[in-house]
C-alpha cells in the first residue's frame, strides 16, 4: 500500500520553516504498513496544487495533505480540493459546533471568517480538530483516499492519532513492513560495508539494507516488505543478529534510537547517573537527553555556563585557570567536568567548551575549536576537536561528539 | 527563475530523518532571487528518480538534488543521473586527489569503493567536496542546470556556499524576490487579519501577504516579485510600515527572526542580561538563545535543574517548598526565578517547571501542567499553562510560552 504526502504552503518553499510534519507522518504510516512513495512540498497556488494531487493519485492509494486550511486569504487548499473533486460547499454542523466551542472557551467574539471554517466540500467526511478551528477532511473518491489536515503540527498530530490512523487501518488491507536498525559509533560507512559484505550479499530480495551515516555514527537499517509477518520478522532478526555479531565492537544499540537514548538506556540499566557542564553547546546536550521520556532517572541536569562568572560560581572552575589558559582549553574543560561530578554528585559527567562562532576566534584558537571532557570518578577522557565556521553545525557536532565519547567511555 | 529540490533517500520517506537540507537550500536560493517551485523527496529507486528528474525539468530551470551519493550499494543517484543523460563514466582527477587526501589525512587505507567515488558521469563538471569523499556534480543540459550534492548537511552546505551559489549567480540572469516579515506576539491570526484587512486589499498584485501562526505568535510575511528592485523595496517597505503602525502593540520584530532573537536584540540594545532556570524544558530554552551568534552578550547561562537536589543546590529552592507544594507549583517556579536572578546575577530571568510527560502526572497535576515565571528585580509574572500529553510538544510550547511572556514583560 503506497501513500504520498503533499505539504502546501509557501513558508516551506522559501525555507522559513523546516517540514517536520512529513517525517512524523511517514513514521506513523510505516508503523501500520503503508510505504511513502513521495513527499512533495508545493506552493499556495491553485494550478500547482491541482497538478500535485493528480500526479500523487497516479502513484499512490492514500494522499495525505497538510497545510493551507487557515482562515486567511492565502490559504486555498479547501477551495482547491472542492474544485479538484468538482463539488460545492456545505456547512458542517459538527465543525461549526467545534468552532463555536473554541471561541467560547477563549471568550472571544467569533469572526465571519471563522464561521466559514465550518464550510467543507460536499463530498467529504469531517475529521474533528480538537485543537483548532480548521476541520480535517476525508475523501474517498475512485478508490483513492485523500485526507486534508492543518499544517500546525499539534493539530495535525492529534488528528492523525485520534482519527486518521484508526480509519486507515479499518479501511485498508495492509501488508507488513518491518524495519530493524542497528546504531554503530566509531566506524566509517565503507569499513562497515566491507566487514559485512558477505552478509549483505546473502540478503533475500525482500530485505533491503541501508547505511545512514551521521557524524561518527552509522545506522544500519534493514527493511523487509511482504505479506507473511512471521517470516519477515524471523528473517530480519536472523540477518540483524549476524550483523550485530560481526561488528559487535561498535554497536551502541540494536534499535532505532539516537545515541543519547542508547546512553540513557544503558545507564539506567546499570544504575548510573549523569550531569553536564555546557558552554558552547549552550543547553543542547541537556535538551537531547531531556527530550526522552524517563530521562530523569539518569539525568540530574547541570549548568549552562556561558559566562566566566557561572563557570566559576556553579562549576568551581578556578579564575586563575580561565585567566591563564582561557575558557576554551584542556584545563578549563577538565575543571568543568570535575566540577560537574563534584557539585552535581553524578556518576558520570560531560563538559564542553569551545568557540561556536561565527565570531570570537583567534589565530591559535580559531572558530570551531572545541574541547570535550567526559569522566567518571576514576577515568577521564579529554579531546580537542576542530570544526568549521558554522555555528549550528558546530553546536550539533560538538554535542554528538561528546555523546559518542561518553558512549565509548561507558562500554 | 524557478528551481526544484529533489532529495533522494529512503530515510526521509520512512521518517527516520527530518529533511532540514531543503529549508536551508530554499533560503539560500531565495536570497539570490531563485524561487522554489516544488520540493520532492523520493526513494532510492531508479525509475522513481528518473521520473522525478523529468517532472522537475518540465517545471523548473534549476534542479538541485541531494542524497544517494555514498559509497554503498543503496546509493544509486550517480548511476541514475548517467542513465538520465545517456552518458558513461570517467575518472575525475581532482575528485580522486580529494579522496586520496582525505584518506591520508585520517591515515586509513583506501578501499576500492572509495576510489569509485572519483568516477563521475562524462558530461558533468565536478564540484569539489572538501568535507567528504563524494564529489558534487554540475550538469548543464538543454538549457537546464542540474546539481547533485551529498545529503550530509555540512558537506552540502559548504559545497553550496563555496561553489554552487556563486556559479548560479554568474550563469543566470536573476530577477528579484524581496521578503519582509513582521513578528507579532499575543494576537490571533484572524484578529490580525481583520485589523489590517484594508491594507491587505490595497496590496499591488506583485506583493503577496502570508500569515504564519505558531504558538501565540503570528508572522506576517510580505513577498514581492519582479524586475525593478528599487520599486519592490519601496513598495514592500511602504506596506510593511502601514501594517506595523496599525498593529504596533503586538509587534515583536520587523524582520524574519524568531522571538528569542528579537528578545536578544532588544536586551542587547538596552544593556540587559538574562539567565534561566529550566526544569521540564531541560535546556531547550538555553539552546534557543545560544544558537544565535552574539547571544553571550546578553545570556549568562543558567541551570538545568532536573532533580530536586539541583533545584536546591544551584537555585536555592527551599526543600520545604518542594516538599509542601511539589516541584511543579507556583511556589517552586517563583523560587526558581528568584534564585536565578540572585545566583546568576542577571537583570532578567526565566524559570519553567512542569510535567512534560508522558508519565509523571497526577489527578490534580496532569501531564502537560507547566508553571512559568519571568522576572526582573522589580516585577514578576507567574502563569500556569495546561498542554496535552506529547512530550516534545510540551517542551516546545513551554519554551515558546516562556519567551512570549518575557517579550511582553520587556515591552
Amino acid at each position: 500500500m503506497l501513500a504520498e504526502i503533499i505539504t502546501i504552503g509557501d513558508e516551506i518553499l522559501i525555507g522559513q520553516i523546516v517540514d517536520t510534519n512529513s517525517a512524523w507522518i511517514a513514521q506513523e504510516l510505516n508503523n501500520i504498513g503503508i510505504r511513502i512513495k513521495q513527499i512533495s512540498s508545493v506552493s499556495d497556488d491553485r494550478e500547482h496544487i491541482l497538478a500535485a494531487l493528480k500526479e500523487a493519485s497516479k502513484r499512490a492509494d492514500v494522499i495525505l495533505i497538510t497545510g493551507g486550511l487557515g482562515p486567511t486569504k492565502d490559504d486555498i487548499t479547501k477551495k482547491t480540493l472542492a474544485d479538484y473533486f468538482g463539488v460545492g460547499f456545505v456547512e458542517n454542523k459538527d465543525a461549526l459546533d467545534n468552532v463555536l466551542q473554541i471561541f467560547s472557551r477563549y471568550n472571544r467574539p467569533m469572526l465571519d471568517v471563522n464561521r466559514l471554517q465550518a464550510q467543507v466540500p460536499a463530498n467529504c467526511e469531517v475529521i474533528l480538530n480538537k485543537n483548532g478551528t480548521a476541520p480535517g477532511m476525508w475523501f474517498n473518491v475512485d478508490g483513492k483516499i485523500y485526507v486534508s489536515m492543518p499544517g500546525v503540527p499539534h493539530e495535525m498530530m492529534y488528528m492523525m492519532e485520534d482519527s486518521v490512523i484508526p480509519k486507515l487501518k479499518t479501511s485498508l488491507k495492509l501488508p507488513f513492513i518491518i524495519h530493524k536498525t542497528i546504531l554503530t559509533v566509531g566506524e566509517g560507512e565503507s569499513y562497515l560495508a566491507e566487514r559485512i559484505a558477505d552478509i549483505e550479499d546473502a540478503l533475500p530480495s525482500y530485505i533491503k539494507l541501508a547505511y545512514l551515516p551521521k557524524l561518527g555514527q552509522v545506522r544500519l537499517r534493514l527493511s523487509a516488505y511482504g505479506e507473511d509477518e512471521v517470516l519477515l520478522k524471523e528473517k530480519i532478526n536472523e540477518f540483524s543478529a549476524k550483523i550485530v555479531e560481526r561488528v559487535a565492537n561498535v554497536v551502541a544499540a540494536e534499535e532505532d534510537i539516537p545515541v543519547e537514548k542508547a546512553i540513557l538506556n544503558y545507564m539506567e540499566q546499570k544504575g548510573f547517573t549523569l550531569s553536564v557542564a555546557e558552554s558552547c553547546t549552550g543547553g543542547y546536550i541537556s535538551h537531547l537527553f531531556t527530550q526522552h521520556p524517563g530521562s530523569s532517572k539518569v539525568f540530574f541536569g547541570g549548568a549552562v555556563s556561558y559566562s566566566y562568572e557561572l563557570k566559576e560560581s556553579i562549576l568551581g572552575v578556578k579564575n586563575e585557570t580561565l585567566q591563564k589558559y582561557g575558557a576554551v582549553s584542556e584545563e578549563t574543560a577538565t575543571e568543568m567536568v570535575q566540577g560537574a561530578l563534584l557539585n552535581f554528585k553524578s556518576d558520570y559527567a560531560i563538559a564542553v567548551t569551545g568557540i561556536a562562532g561565527p565570531d570570537g576566534g583567534t589565530p591559535d584558537k580559531p572558530v570551531g575549536t572545541v574541547w570535550i571532557a567526559v569522566a567518571n570518578v576514576n577515568k577521564m577522557v579529554v579531546k580537542k576537536l576542530t570544526f568549521g565556521n558554522k555555528r549550528h553545525q558546530n553546536i550539533e557536532r560538538s554535542a554528538i561528539s561528546a555523546l559518542n565519547m561518553l558512549n565509548t567511555l561507558l562500554h
